[in-house]
């Protein structure tokens, strides 16, 4: 496993106000968006960071938000094929991640799964065949 | 404000199993640790990861881990001198910031500040004097 984070995901509860802070606000440099959508990465130096509603995010860990088991981000550890997905995810849980999600297709036309670290922190182990974050 | 973070903390409640699952079990690379220090940095690819138990973390940001107003994690944002934290900070707090933890030499020998996002986020803008991390 590539030590690398990829992206920092931040779920957000007005995704306007926050993209304004971080766009408008701060500067950092957004990446193929388009008005209206509720979704924007942030191409930083290093690393990616993005904000999503702070419910989609969940439901795409398939965690709840109930002010429990959801911490309201997620890291992920981006690789460059199905294969090492399985293989990254398999490793994690074989030296104490929890499952959370299997990997599997997912609605944007990658492949994910997520699991969760000692503390119940979310990583999304991903291929993104459209945008290489590895 | 150059757009990068520099480091992800993760607040841990068991701080040997949780360095355990990143050291030992993922094989991520530490960085100057001496076996029982409570505090380790992972030298990841273009961030850096950081392992602090989490009563300390929000204690370092000033804030309540109630439950309800940490959410377990920080960003930092580190640049070059004491004067340039000052600055990145009041930026941020021009644009819709708020302030947690105004910049302050801190026990480490450092100097930042934390302010939150609209979400509540908690970012440090941080000079490390002794690391380089920006």
């Amino acid at each position: 496993m590539k030590p690398k984070i990829s992206l920092v995901s931040l779920g957000v509860r007005d995704f306007r106000t926050t993209l304004a802070f971080y766009r408008d606000g701060l500067g950092l440099p957004v990446h193929n968006y388009s008005e209206g959508e509720d979704f924007c990465m942030l191409r930083l130096e290093g690393t990616w960071l993005s904000l999503y509603p702070r419910d989609k995010l969940a439901e795409d860990a398939t965690v709840k938000d109930d002010g429990v088991g959801f911490p309201g981000f997620s890291l992920a550890h981006n690789v460059a094929s199905r294969e090492e997905v399985d293989a990254v995810f398999a490793h994690a849980l074989a030296v104490g991640a929890t499952s959370v999600k299997a990997p599997q297709e997912v609605f944007w036309g990658g492949y994910s799964g997520y699991f969760a670290d000692p503390d119940g922190y979310l990583w999304e182990v991903a291929h993104n065949p459209f945008t290489d974050l590895t």
